[in-house]
């Protein structure tokens, strides 16, 4: 990948003096399209070598835009509230909504290419950590995001030679460290990790760009160029609209026989058998929650099902074992403005617990492939790849020893209608029933094959779905009760 | 993946009657639609468990359709010619040219599945093989293929049942055999890794559909609908023609510095040195294409270069080294018919060597990011993605022991101008140069440009570009030659 970097690329000041305030401007005035018209974020990636000048990198498109819409990411050692997360939250707490920019130092990359430089992963463990990135990058571009990825290359001579030069100016000695000449010492490695790195992530949507970093104004027009040239390619493209591909069907239905149609939804707990198993697994999980090893667990709580099956009836029996300061109930509704200009994963993300707590959804990321399926709030290409997205968000939980737990309430369509007539006729029930409810029991039938296909394609070993049978909700709370006091019991 | 496709579905033989005749007509008017119309391969994937059906699914389509235009791939085990090349080359041997239809039974997935379930390969390296899955099928994809993955599913119990009654009956005892039932003893392990690889290789593109292989008439009429379904919805969307997506530029020409324009063209050898050379390095090649290890290993040798060149004049004195029966000279011309209904590298994995030979590529798979970036023959998405394709190619070839060693011959443009000048006036040189000759020639920085592009993203640590300075050609064959016997030397 380093070949055309290591020819000693320059340009004289003449040269930069004159390009510089035009590219500048155009910059400038491409970011305010950006900003005004573009319906997308712009993602930069600047990885390279230490010394390669990516600070100065970063801090010339700064002063060229306008860094009030720039924020600019440096991937220092994480602080504690990022350890009790996994490795990618950070990056998705610092994404760029649409129309404004983030720049990511180093990004997600670094580690993974040190750590193969280091002898610390082997060689199938370094490919299986890209293909996840390749997986995140290609996320980012299939919900509009544009990503530029630039590599700022030096070969070692110069490496030693930039080390050097700062070391001998008092006013910049403090910037050469003992890692950066830890790092050069290494630099064969580095390099051989880093080819292997950028080949394997490498896409027709994102190549890396790699840019010679021994001539600040070489490498500051390139970069310049780069983006620009990015920028204004992505902002004509996105005006016209893709035509729909075409997508293949999931299993058709032959004999009408839906997974949700074999639970028995005749169980049922008498009302003396219901206190006595509530108090016992309210007294477990109460237990459960202040064991130790529950210190070094999270806790994802997913509650999915039919309307007026009896989520929120289910959620409090949990909380109600529970310390307040330990969980939180994330009720999800229609996503704010600020939720709406990110990848629809990212309102998730956010909520993720730290370590020793417990979260619990109130609806979830599946709204993706169940509710905005069959409402065709989203193209049938968006919520087919979402199956893929959300295993490896829930792979990327569980991998940080999150333990992912998923319920599915059901009830019968007559059970339902039983309920919203209720619902209607009690007046403090009243505000739980609204017309979307009846409009969605319409499509009663959509929603059975929508959730068929949820559970057949997201029932992990790692993150299994639990059905419910929900029409006794004293069974289902139990129900639920138990297997999270199992699940939980397994983890620790 | 598995939970709708264990509830036991079936159909009665009344229903199954009355709408096989119409699945059936309709699909034999898909399949000659295809074949008239369409501009694509049908790539159908049968997989899943031994019992389950996958034979009797695969007969009945090809009663159902004509079986004339259908290639049915059971995975049997390699010959000794298939071990001989990448574990992928029969696959590819076997892809069905565009309007025809291609049935792969167990296809490229049964080996992992049943190498992870029996503990040959741990978490890591089954990710790895299903990411290699997941290049290729996305390539076949990319190529405008339709790819139908079926998996036909049986539940533990109904895989025994299944078993004893064949066995009961003497007609059918012989289908069951002993690797049948040793499967079925590993069956909980074969679950967790179908599981685990169907999971990670369904794509929005071409989803896995989990097909309950229990009732025979539900079975087909199932995998017919689907079959119908995946290939109207394709034959409807390929009369479109998708707009040109936004691409991002590689890197901008800034100083116009390039990497072919470092290498010392006035590099040259006496007649004398070189004669001297010529015979040394050659002796030395002659030998080590007879040493015992040679028999382990292959070569694929790559040479591209300016028109002109001197490739020809190299390929002869490899070739003069070695027995005429252990290598191959491909040239490489526009691709034939059969070939051009066919993904681009198919043409390049049908002639790759058997064990202890060598394939000399006379210009190569580089030409899609060369003369068909340069004459956009083919669409920008197509070349960009090329980069990872070829570098995907090489590694498989890498890591069956195939040694591929790529030259690029470098002249300048006036040298090129002068070879040029003496082909027209030599009589039996003339038929070298063509129109086309000159018209590349007019588009020299673009090549320029394209060449850079392709040596940084495509030299690999296992499969280095080697720039051979051609001005001389004396200097440019022994350049050659030396580092033909260095690499085999490394490699043995």
């Amino acid at each position: 990948m380093f070949e055309s970097a290591e020819l000693g690329h320059q340009i004289d000041k003449e040269t930069y003096r004159k390009e510089e305030p035009e590219l500048r401007q155009a910059l400038l005035e491409a970011q305010f399209d950006l900003l005004e018209k573009g319906n997308f974020p712009l993602i930069v990636v600047i990885a390279g070598f230490d010394g390669a000048g990516k600070g100065e990198t970063v801090n010339l498109l700064n002063t060229w835009m306008d860094p009030r819409h720039i924020t600019t990411f440096a991937t220092d050692p994480p602080d504690t509230g990022e350890l009790e997360r996994p490795p990618m939250w950070r990056f998705w707490q610092a994404l760029p909504p649409k129309g404004k920019t983030g720049i990511f130092i180093d990004a997600w990359y670094m580690k993974t290419i040190f750590d193969r430089a280091y002898g610390q992963i082997d060689h199938a463990q370094h490919d299986q950590a890209m293909d996840r990135i390749c997986h995140f990058e290609r996320m980012l571009i299939d919900e509009g995001g544009l990503l530029v990825k630039i590599w700022l290359h030096l070969s070692k001579d110069r490496q030693r030679q930039r080390f050097k030069d700062l070391e001998k100016n008092p006013d910049t000695r403090w910037r050469v460290t003992d890692r950066d000449w830890d790092h050069y010492k290494h630099y064969d490695k580095i390099l051989v990790a880093a080819d292997d790195a950028l080949r394997h992530t490498s896409s027709a949507e994102a190549p890396w760009i790699v840019v010679e970093g021994g001539d600040t104004a070489y490498r500051s027009l390139t970069v310049g160029r780069c983006l620009l040239q990015s920028l204004q390619r992505h902002l004509a493209a996105r005006r016209e609209h893709a035509p729909p591909n075409s997508l293949p069907p999931l299993l058709p239905a032959i004999d009408n026989l839906h997974l949700l149609q074999t639970l028995d939804l005749s169980r049922s707990l008498k009302k003396k058998a219901y206190k006595d198993r509530l108090e016992k697994f309210q007294g477990r999980l109460s237990l459960l929650s202040r064991h130790p090893g529950f210190q070094d667990l999270s806790v994802v709580a997913v509650f999915e099902g039919n309307d007026a099956a009896g989520k929120g009836g289910c959620i409090r029996r949990v909380t109600g074992a529970l310390d307040a300061r330990r969980y939180r109930v994330i009720p999800v509704a229609a996503p704010t403005d600020e939720e709406q200009a990110q990848p629809y994963l990212w309102r998730f993300w956010r909520q993720l617990p730290r370590r020793g707590r417990l979260a619990v959804f109130d609806r979830s990321w599946y709204g993706r492939v169940l509710v905005e399926r069959v409402e065709e709030l989203c193209r049938p290409e968006d919520w087919m790849r979402a199956y893929r997205e959300i295993n490896d968000f829930e792979e990327e939980l569980v991998r940080h020893r999150i333990l992912v737990v998923k319920f599915w309430l059901a009830i019968s369509k007559e059970e339902q209608l039983r309920r919203f007539q209720e619902r209607e006729q009690v007046e403090f029930k009243r505000f739980k029933i609204t017309d979307e409810d009846w409009r969605n029991r319409e499509k009663w039938d959509l929603y059975e094959q929508a959730v068929g296909d949820m559970v057949d394609r997201t029932s992990s070993a790692v993150a299994p779905w639990t059905l419910v049978e929900a029409e006794d909700k004293r069974f289902a709370r139990i129900k639920v009760l138990q297997t999270l006091c199992r699940r939980i019991e397994k983890a620790l």
